[in-house]
């Protein structure tokens, strides 16, 4: 059996060992790279479901863009190749040839998706352009966390055309509540919401807006970015467009991406000892069913009761855990380790009385339920489960996030303990730069104007912005 | 408008004029690499749910393996390297330095997939081990052509891993069952399935089963493959396990994949001088509804019924044409060259009478139907549609499809004129090399024994093969 290390007292190590442990990933012979198994590839897969449903329903196409970019391309943008360049993985060699032009692996999309719109706008009418596509990308990183940061990584990027900057910066504002609402919604995990500083935005983008997340560790994480490109990337790739007044004007720009490092975010904010607790809405399995019996006789009296069960959760993600080399212990512990919500134990005796016991995976609540209300309990606590993640994680952000007045004084505490500040900024780079001290970095200006002083050289503030130590 | 190249006369620009008049495809900058466009993103997309739930139904499990492998893995399968080294994309820098060891884009991912196995697998217990990816792959093409052959493409590839030769066998041929029945179901494409030759099989194993379709030109298409790789790779990358015996031996693997090429294939089986003719199951739109009114009053009493038909025709996937700057007209060869199986009119006094035309695809044939037999009607339109496409791509297939005794007579007919034949073959590698000469292929070998002679020396034949030129 494998065992954790505390999570308390080393949440890093913690993490490395439960996403083995729980069999989510393995190792491969590149570096930064890894194997997503089924078990977590399975929670990709549900959140996809759920994102592709609502990117189509808010009026995108999906669609299919090369993996390979030509060099020339990331150059054409000047932030944009600065930003990425140190990332890129380049093809030299091809079909047993030194290729006349390198190619690189796509680090993101831009590039090569707008030399698309160049050819295919011409017009008002053909816009807005709303596309997405779901890929996998590659940048090349120095340290890599399964999750985390990886060299190969999955994700959807939306990348839109519109007539004006108003509608674009629509389309960034109704993307970024889609986000929103899906990771408090599905992965049941609070978020502070924001705009990225002009260092910590995308290389390339006018604005960038950043859904944030704070880990147990205090650390902050970001969960997606929404960015409005303006009229940059569609000047250097010649995106022209007769408007309605018929003169030639360059389109509004958007594009915003979620990848596989919010399963990583998942497995943090709501795992524990035992191991994953997964949010219901995205669990591969639901409801495990351990049966419990020490005989033939037992056994069958306890199967005799399959179909009721697979009829009654017919809604729910289900399996049946029949491995007869291991104790019904062995199997708790299991399944307590890959965080199925509702572990479903039916022994002879509750066989007879036509009733089985639903356990809590957050809680380790039992609750002995007859079999009429089984269909509606699991409902119920499946649901209940979902809220009660997101309120505990709510409640573990707030005791990690402090409002500070000086970096001086906060600084040291943010870079020995955990937790995240909020904070004033004049909006000098100068003074962002000072959080480096503590390593740390503005993580997104806020909405609010709690705090009327710079965190750093004390002039007025702008308005209030989350610093604190990232992933 | 665009007009389509003489589809008899001319049928290869006809492909071409098609499939970027009906917006599926468009040309990038990278040699080979076309993008995909949503509309035949959606047919991969629905292609993907019916295949997906296929494996996942079949006892298989989805996960995601690196897009890049170490040089060195390709190297251990003798056949493997032999087979793949001259299409591969090499990355040699990353990160802004030179590799030390590069990296190849996956061509396919036998040697990663397999170096995870042997860390997976220790026991008979691990076994069978059957796993699954939807991946892009990069094979470097010198002629490519959208959808048949192009540099980077999309498939799925299994990976199976048993205890048995027989189980791995069964495996085989059960993935091999499953093809055929979407490619005939739901493609509604008519197939010749059969063992492919030595020089024909996939490089590394042991035997590749095709299933191989004509195209009205008389080549033969390769829709996919189902592959008995034995103990090769398992020997090459010392995936071992303790069998029942208590012995150390190696699993019996296998592989089986299929591409976005189907989609080149359905274009060319159905399409017509009009565009492409979709089969129902994979059609992004099934029904697509084209008012027609001449002013606002008009309009508005046709419009007064989308409610009734969206709720009429919610099971199927539907779109409203509502472009007010074409006319019905237009509207009719836009979604005729997208090959939308079924088009439903509405005028004013159709709209009156409660009734809609509904206009067959294939056959242009005009329906009048009573509001109250919408939803079964076109329930059994789209039903007929599928067969009947089915049942005409049989027909052209057998005009195609010829039995020939001796390559020196069918040879020169086969290299001039469209056709494919069904002749006798010893066995012999020299035998088969023949065939080039007329720019022709084995196909398959097929369980029949109909010709008692080899086409090319005369010997006995051990088995029935068709030959073909091929895409």
């Amino acid at each position: 059996m494998n065992k954790l290390s505390n999570i308390e007292k080393d949440f890093a190590q913690w993490y490395q060992d439960v996403i083995y442990a729980a069999e989510l990933v393995d190792e491969t012979s590149v570096r930064g790279c890894y194997v997503i198994r089924p078990y977590a590839w399975k929670m990709w897969e549900l959140i996809q479901a759920y994102l592709d449903a609502r990117i189509k329903e808010t009026g995108h196409q999906n669609a299919a863009f090369p993996l390979l970019i030509p060099e020339s391309f990331i150059k054409r943008e000047a932030e944009h190749v600065e930003g990425f360049s140190p990332e890129l993985a380049v093809v030299t060699m091809a079909g047993g040839k030194k290729l006349e032009e390198p190619l690189v692996i796509r680090p993101t999309s831009e590039t090569t998706i707008h030399h698309s719109f160049s050819r295919w706008i011409k017009s008002w009418r053909d816009l807005p352009l709303k596309i997405n596509q779901w890929a996998n990308v590659v940048r090349w990183e120095m340290r890599s966390r399964p999750f985390l940061r990886t060299t190969e990584f999955f994700w959807q990027e939306g990348h839109t055309a519109h007539e004006t900057k108003q509608e674009a910066e629509t389309e960034v504002q109704l993307m970024l509540n889609e986000y929103v609402s899906f990771i408090q919604g599905q992965l049941a995990i609070p978020v502070i919401i924001g705009q990225k500083t002009e260092v910590e935005k995308f290389a390339g983008a006018e604005k960038t807006y950043a859904v944030e997340a704070i880990m147990p560790d205090g650390k902050s994480l970001q969960m997606c970015t929404s960015h409005l490109l303006s009229q940059n990337f569609a000047k250097a790739f010649n995106i022209t467009f007769q408007d309605r007044g018929k003169t030639q004007s360059y389109p509004y720009l958007t594009s915003w991406g979620i990848t596989t490092r919010v399963i990583g975010a998942t497995i943090m904010v709501h795992g524990d000892q035992k191991g994953l607790i997964i949010p219901p809405a995205i669990a591969p399995i639901q409801v495990v069913v351990v049966p419990i019996y020490k005989n033939d006789d037992e056994k069958d009296a306890v199967q005799a009761h399959y179909d009721f069960i697979k009829t009654a959760l017919a809604d729910f993600r289900i399996s049946f855990d029949e491995d007869m080399s291991k104790t019904p212990g062995a199997k708790f512990y299991h399944w307590e380790l890959r965080g199925v919500p509702i572990r479903l134990e039916i022994g002879k005796r509750d066989a007879d009385k036509e009733q089985v016991v639903l356990v809590n995976r957050l809680t380790g609540e039992k609750n002995i339920v007859p079999f009429d209300k089984l269909s509606t309990t699991v409902k119920m606590l499946l649901e209940k489960l979902q809220k009660d993640l997101y309120q505990r994680a709510h409640e573990k952000m707030d005791k990690l996030v402090f409002v500070g007045e000086k970096l001086s004084e906060f600084g040291p505490k943010m870079a020995d303990e955990a937790g995240a500040y909020i904070t004033g900024w004049c909006g000098d780079p100068a003074c962002e730069q000072e959080l480096k001290k503590y390593k740390a970095f503005t993580r997104c200006l806020l909405e609010t104007h709690k705090l009327s002083q710079c965190m750093c050289c004390g002039k007025s503030s702008k308005r209030d912005v989350l610093v604190a130590k990232s992933y």
